[in-house]
C-alpha cells in the first residue's frame, strides 16, 4: 500500500524536492542544482535519479510510493502538458508521461504558482478554505487559484497568470512579458522597488530610504516606521495589487486571498495597504473575501506538488 | 428509465421554461409569468404547478423525468443555494431543497448567466469547447464562466460577475450596484446608449444618430453604415470590454469568449471593437482565444439548465 509521496518544485536555479507521508507530514526535504543548459534535458531525468536515491537511502519499495507531484515555471495545463518554460529552456511536452516513462511511477504536474497555492490550501494559511486566490509576491507576481478545492490550469495552462492584468494605460516600460502597464511592474518585489526610486525622485521629503538600499524590505520597514514616502510608494503597490485583486474576484469569487512571496515577509502590512482598495472595487458580493498571509513559504510548493497526486 | 428533463430559466417578469429529452432536443417550451410579489413565495410554486401539468399533458410519468434544472437571476452557489436576488423578492435559501421538496425531483440550481454559458457549451455557440466565458450584454453585463466544462459558481455564488469589474476610475454615475465605473456602465445595452449620447453632446460632428433614437441598435447600425461618430462610441464600449475580457483570461485562461444577449444580435461587428483591446492586453498566453457569437438566444438558460441535471 502506498504511504509515501513526493512533491517536487522546479525553480530556475535548484529543484526543492520533499518526501512526505500520505497525511502530508513532511519526513525530508532536499535540493538539487536545475541544469538549464541543452534546453533542460537533464532537469527530469536529474529527478527520477535523486528519488530513486532517496527511495534507496530510506529503504522504501517503488510499491510505498503513490506518486511524484511535480510544479513547473510556466503553464501547465490539466493532462501534465508544460506548454513552454523559458527559464528552464524547455518546450511543449507532457511532464506527466515524460517522468512516468522514466521512473515508473504515477506523475501529476502542475503551474509552480498554482501548485503553492494547493499546497497553502493543504497544509498552510489556507487551510479549510477550497475558494482561494493565493498572490506570490516575489521578483514577478504568481497568481494560484483553486476553485472547489481544484488548480484552476485554464485552457492551455495559463490560468492564474494574475500577474500580467494590465492595470496602467499610461506606463512607458515593458514588463518581461512583453506589454506594458502588468500588475507585477508595480507589486512585485521589482515593482515596488522600482516604484520606490520614482517616488524618491520626484520629491525632496526627507526619507531614511534615501540612506539606504531601497528595496521592498525597507519601504515596508520605513512604512512600519511611519515614513510618509514609503507610505506613499505603499500606497502605489496597493492601489494596483487591490483593484486587480477586487477585478480578480469578480470573476472567482475566492473565500479567502492568500499574500505570499518574499514581499509578504513583511507582515500583514502587505495587507493594510490592499484591503482599501480592494474594497472599494470590488463587487458587494465578493465584498467579504478573508485576506491572509501564506505560511509555508518556499515549502509550498513540494507540499501542493505531493498533494496533487494524492487527489 | 429517464428520458427527459426540465431546464427553467426565471427572469424578472417571466419564466421561461423547456422539456428536453435527455440527448437535448427540446420537446416544448412555454413560459409563465414570475410572480414577485410577497417576496417571490410563489415562484417556486408556479413552476412546480406547471411542470406538473405538462408532465400530465404530455402523458409522461414521473420515472421518466431526470429531474429539474434551474437558473435564477442572484447568486447561487454549487450547493443550489441562492445568496439574495433582489429583482424576485428572495432572500436566502436553498432553490434545490424547496422545488425537490415541492415535486419529489431532483432539483439543480444554478446562477442565469453562468447556466447560459453552460447551454452555449452544450448545445450552442460553445459546443466542443470546455473552458468557455460567456458575456451577455443585455441590460447590464452578465457573466458565465465554464472551467474544465464545469460552471464556476464562486465561494457564495458570485463567480462570474464580470459586469462589476471596475474599469475606470474617473466615472462621476454611480452603477447599479452602488459602485463607480463598473464595466457594465459602457459595454451593457443600457451602457453603449449612456455613453452614444455623451459622445453626441460633446461634439457638432454630423450623424445619423442626430435623427433617430439612441440604443446600442441603432448606434452598430450606423457603425455598419460607416458612422463616425457611432464608431467613436463603439470604441468606447470596445476598449472597457476588451481590457476587461484581457484581465478574466489572465485568471482563467478560457479556449474561447462568447459574446451574446440583445447587443449581440448587432452580430460579428460587437467583436470587432473587442478583439483590438484585448489582444493588446492580455498575457501571451491567452491571446489565441477564439472570439464567437451566442446562438441560442434566450433559450440559453433552459438548455444550460436542463444540462445542470444531466451532469
Amino acid at each position: 500500500m502506498s504511504r509515501f509521496v513526493f512533491g517536487v518544485d522546479i525553480g530556475g536555479t535548484t529543484v526543492k524536492l520533499g518526501l512526505f507521508d500520505i497525511e502530508g507530514e513532511l519526513i525530508d526535504k532536499w535540493e538539487i542544482p536545475t541544469r538549464t543548459e541543452e534546453n533542460g534535458k537533464n532537469i527530469l531525468p536529474d529527478i527520477a535519479k535523486s528519488i530513486e536515491e532517496k527511495i534507496s537511502e530510506k529503504s522504501l519499495e517503488k510499491a510505498d510510493i503513490a506518486g511524484i507531484g511535480i510544479g513547473a515555471p510556466g503553464p501547465v495545463d490539466d493532462n501534465g502538458f508544460i506548454h513552454k518554460a523559458a527559464n528552464l529552456g524547455w518546450g511543449e511536452f507532457s511532464i506527466k508521461e515524460t517522468l512516468e516513462k522514466i521512473t515508473g511511477l504515477k506523475v501529476m504536474a502542475g503551474n509552480d504558482a498554482n501548485v503553492a497555492a494547493l499546497g497553502e490550501m493543504w497544509k498552510g494559511g489556507a487551510k479549510g478554505y477550497k475558494d482561494v486566490v493565493m498572490v506570490t509576491l516575489g521578483t514577478g507576481v504568481g497568481g494560484g487559484i483553486i476553485v472547489n478545492g481544484k488548480m484552476l490550469n485554464g485552457y492551455s495552462g495559463a490560468g492564474g497568470e494574475i500577474g500580467h492584468i494590465h492595470v496602467n494605460d499610461d506606463e512607458d516600460e515593458s514588463c518581461g512579458c512583453g506589454n506594458k502597464g502588468c500588475l507585477e511592474q508595480y507589486s512585485s518585489a521589482t515593482g515596488i522597488t522600482r516604484m520606490g526610486k520614482k517616488v524618491l525622485a520626484s520629491c525632496d521629503t526627507p526619507s531614511p530610504l534615501r540612506n539606504e538600499e531601497v528595496n521592498a524590505k525597507t519601504i515596508f520597514d520605513a512604512v512600519k516606521a511611519g515614513d510618509e514616502v514609503a507610505s506613499k510608494i505603499a500606497e502605489i503597490y496597493g492601489r494596483y495589487l487591490g483593484g486587480a485583486l477586487a477585478s480578480i474576484a469578480c470573476v472567482v469569487n475566492p473565500e479567502v486571498i492568500l499574500l505570499g512571496g518574499g514581499v509578504s515577509k513583511a507582515g500583514t502590512v502587505v495587507i493594510d495597504y490592499v484591503r482599501p482598495y480592494y474594497e472599494k472595487n470590488v463587487f458587494h458580493g465578493s465584498r467579504n473575501t478573508h485576506f491572509c498571509l501564506a505560511t509555508l513559504g518556499n515549502d509550498a510548493g513540494i507540499y501542493g506538488a505531493a498533494k496533487l497526486v494524492l487527489e
